[in-house]
């Protein structure tokens, strides 16, 4: 990924001129994107790290695979949240890690570990960087120096079961090279976040990721069959069986650990045939609250899609997602896209159960293509983040779910509270909201929100998601459904888990991490 | 409960007389039951409780909340496994917990954790005291005194969202007084373990208990929500959403802690709609392989029934479970039974596309008869337990899981671990075997054991057990799949999740329980 952006150059698109003349409309932005600055341009502070201890990480690695370089460090500078695409937007210095260090398999990350444990260096693990939370910011804690583990060379299918319908895949492996490799034994993986493209396997473990056929193949925490850690303390390898009732279930504890516990280098996944059969079907609701109980119905009567996901009046009015790819015709009222994958027998079976469900609880089938214009572009939203950012619009996301009975109600405090809070700050913004994740008892909402870049964007967002957390907290919602705790959710753990779960976490890091140099700052409170 | 048997007296009856023939035939074994000893005439140890203890206990639930009666510690001398029903029947004093305390709500459970921390009293929380791993053994530890903390007060539907299809029960409820309460809200929550009817709400969230619809609806864990648990250190809630990525999932930490972390005592459990519909669908496979794979592509499809579930060669023949009520015509090969709940729709779309891939898969349909037939005895087999053991047979089950791969080498390496323990000490054994739990990935196995009684039929049982135990270990297979650690599988649990896991469980212990006084000598070794 470029260092100051989401994704790739060939990504990156101008706005739609239907978009600026919103924009200029709505918000009186002119729509002139300001220039980025050139990576060779941005200062860093020099590495930390004395020739001694780039000597002794070199031992591990090699001296090829230990970089203080610009560029490198430029690019394990941070995530890529708004907060850190606007940070990577101002002038100055740039903080970075004070190197980069490529291990090369498990026992070369075991390694560092030890070596970075008896030297005091922090480490930040790092997949594909496409953290929104702070997650992998290069931060030192009470250390000195600070170094980026890059996972991307354990980047192999380790084991396939075509029987059992696992594999075993390095952390490093992208979710497009994990596709491919698992393609080849004609199976899938079907874990498909907006972060696809770029984040890693590891990374998905780490932070409890749930892709957009989650209705249909789970969250990725529910694909872990088996995991395998490096930590400070020597190698962890949990879960020996698709169910066990061996006491508690300390995968669990890794799985979402963010880096803090230990360094996921191989994961063992529930993988599925590619399937041979896909069926779209788009629907419209006339409102949300119709279009979220038809899709509670579905989910409940189990007879859920692969994808299940509702747009809400604002975003299916402004079909922001979609508007940078594709035209089509405008969807009345509220969008929903569902998709069913599978063998012929099940998909048709699903679908049409599912469809007279829906249909039956108030939507109105408006065929295949708005479903099929969906998925073409949904790794876009982020490109199209930073082209609102050039033209001085914020542009941000997050998301919480609840129990289907306080959707609605969690909904509007928290459009209420993002509203209020940039209202009150001189920039009145859009809040646009979706379900994209659906569970028996309840559902994620996901939150877009566009206003005007005020003075200081930092500051402003900060103060809206401020205002955001304690209405989701106070409404009876998580802190976070996908995007994990890193470092910007960490306040609010405390008030998701209470005081003896943040005790619990605590004393597990003590336990396994003594000199505390995994990922400073991120997670536990 | 009974003391020294399963269940109440009208469940208990004398062996069926084919039974009896076939036990004469294979055991040599004459089928005269021998005379159980009257609870009054078992003699206990005094109780280690003083005066002054008791009443500090007794300020905390009231006087008559604190039983020292002999009929009461009799009552919670520990479990219902065959080592446990053994010891019952042997000569001699009886171990007992040294009182029994029965709290009101989890106020009173906290204080009386609270009292015996600061008291130095071991705690050995007690539901239904179905435990067959020596779970509910009234150890000391290094204490001098142990009570049992009862939760049948705990006892209330407390809360119930019938749009999000959530309930919130009180710990102590048991299988059939919970389901009568959501019954009265047209809910059920569709958790039926062979301990179903004396086994609680929190026992089932200490153990991972795991129905036998859990094809259907889950593994208990599953269900959890959130949680609700007393510690010596005060209250821990956990569970906010149905899904979240707020770091590690510590609910997992309480699920399967075995009352060693703190004592459950509220759930908040995904439920259902009474099913409007069941339908019932027996079947035969040639042989145990075949039904597996049958099985296996049934829930790898997404097809799986609410029931499913298939029984090897041996355990289809001797048709154990269902002798003692049953007649029925012999089903050769071996028996597979699903069941399908939900909505006509569901229903009948499932159960179609499910039959066709049995069929296909080499089943031959037999019809709803058998399939009824095993739901009316499902809860039948322990009774029969006592009823060989009172001829001097010895009769007891074991359960692992591991992936569908691996399944048939991991059955014969148990089978064959056994009966070659059992056939050195001279007692050749019956050994079957049946799937009743599947996953896309692999599938339970439930052994059960038959033999006639050696001299010393719990070291013979010792033996055996430590066998299978052995084989399960190196042959992959989790040392148990939903009947817990407890006592009996604490010596192979560090072999299941590594040296630091062991160090995990013992940190998240001293942080929560720093006394030490929860549950001594269950869980963690």
């Amino acid at each position: 990924m470029v260092w100051n952006a989401w994704g790739i150059p060939s990504g990156h698109a101008p706005l739609p001129e239907q978009i600026r003349a919103l924009l200029a409309q709505v918000f009186g932005v002119s729509g002139e994107p300001v220039a980025r600055r050139d990576e060779g341009d941005v200062p860093l502070r020099d590495s930390a790290l004395t020739a001694e201890r780039l000597a002794e990480l070199s031992s591990v690695v090699g001296a090829d695979r230990v970089s203080i370089d610009h560029r490198d460090r430029l690019l394990h500078a941070g995530g890529k949240s708004t907060l850190d695409l606007l940070r990577r937007r101002a002038d100055g210095p740039q903080d970075a890690p004070d190197a980069v260090v490529f291990p090369a398999d498990h026992d070369e990350v075991l390694a560092v570990l030890a070596r970075c444990a008896a030297a005091r260096i922090a480490v930040v693990p790092f997949g594909g960087g496409t953290s929104v939370v702070g997650g992998v910011d290069p931060a030192r804690g009470e250390f000195e120096a600070v170094v980026a583990v890059d996972l991307r060379r354990l980047d192999t299918l380790v084991e396939v079961d075509p029987v059992s319908h696992t594999a075993t895949l390095g952390a490093g492996l992208t979710g497009p090279r994990a596709e491919a490799l698992l393609g080849a034994h004609g199976l899938s993986l079907g874990h498909f976040p907006q972060s696809f493209e770029f984040a890693s396997i590891g990374g998905f473990a780490a932070t409890r990721s749930s892709g957009q056929a989650s209705a249909g193949y789970g969250r990725f925490d529910d694909m872990i069959q088996r995991l395998r850690v490096a930590t400070p303390s020597g190698t962890v390898e949990l879960g020996r069986a698709p169910a066990s009732a061996a006491g508690p279930d300390l995968r669990e504890l890794f799985a979402g650990s963010e880096g803090t516990l230990g360094i996921v280098t191989e994961v063992t996944l529930r993988v599925h045939p590619i399937p041979e059969t896909v069926a779209y079907q788009a629907w419209s609701f006339p409102d949300f609250a119709t279009g979220a109980d038809a899709l509670r119905t579905v989910v409940q009567t189990g007879a859920a899609p692969t994808v299940l996901r509702l747009s809400d009046e604002a975003e299916t009015g402004l079909n922001l997602a979609r508007a940078g790819d594709i035209g089509g015709a405008p969807v009345t009222g509220c969008l929903a896209v569902t998709t069913f994958e599978g063998t012929a027998a099940h998909v048709r079976a699903r679908a049409a159960e599912a469809g007279d469900l829906l249909a039956a609880a108030g939507g109105t089938a408006l065929g295949e293509q708005p479903a099929r214009d969906w998925e073409h572009g949904r790794f876009r939203a982020p490109y199209l983040r930073d082209a609102l950012l050039d033209v001085g619009i914020l542009c941000e996301t997050l998301e919480t779910a609840t129990n289907w009975s306080n959707l609605s109600a969690l909904k509007a405090a928290v459009t209420t509270a993002l509203t209020e809070s940039l209202t009150a700050q001189g920039t009145p913004a859009l809040v646009m909201c979706h379900i994209s994740h659906t569970y028996p008892t309840g559902a994620s909402l996901y939150f877009t929100v566009v206003a005007k870049q005020a003075d200081d964007p930092l500051d402003q967002w900060l103060r809206a998601k401020r205002a955001a957390s304690e209405a989701i907290l106070a409404g009876g919602g998580t802190i976070t459904h996908h995007h994990a705790v890193g470092a910007d959710h960490r306040p609010w753990l405390g008030a998701e888990i209470g005081e003896i779960g943040v005790r619990v976490l605590r004393a597990v890091k003590q336990a396994i991490d003594p000199v505390g140099i995994l990922n400073p700052g991120k997670l536990i409170p």
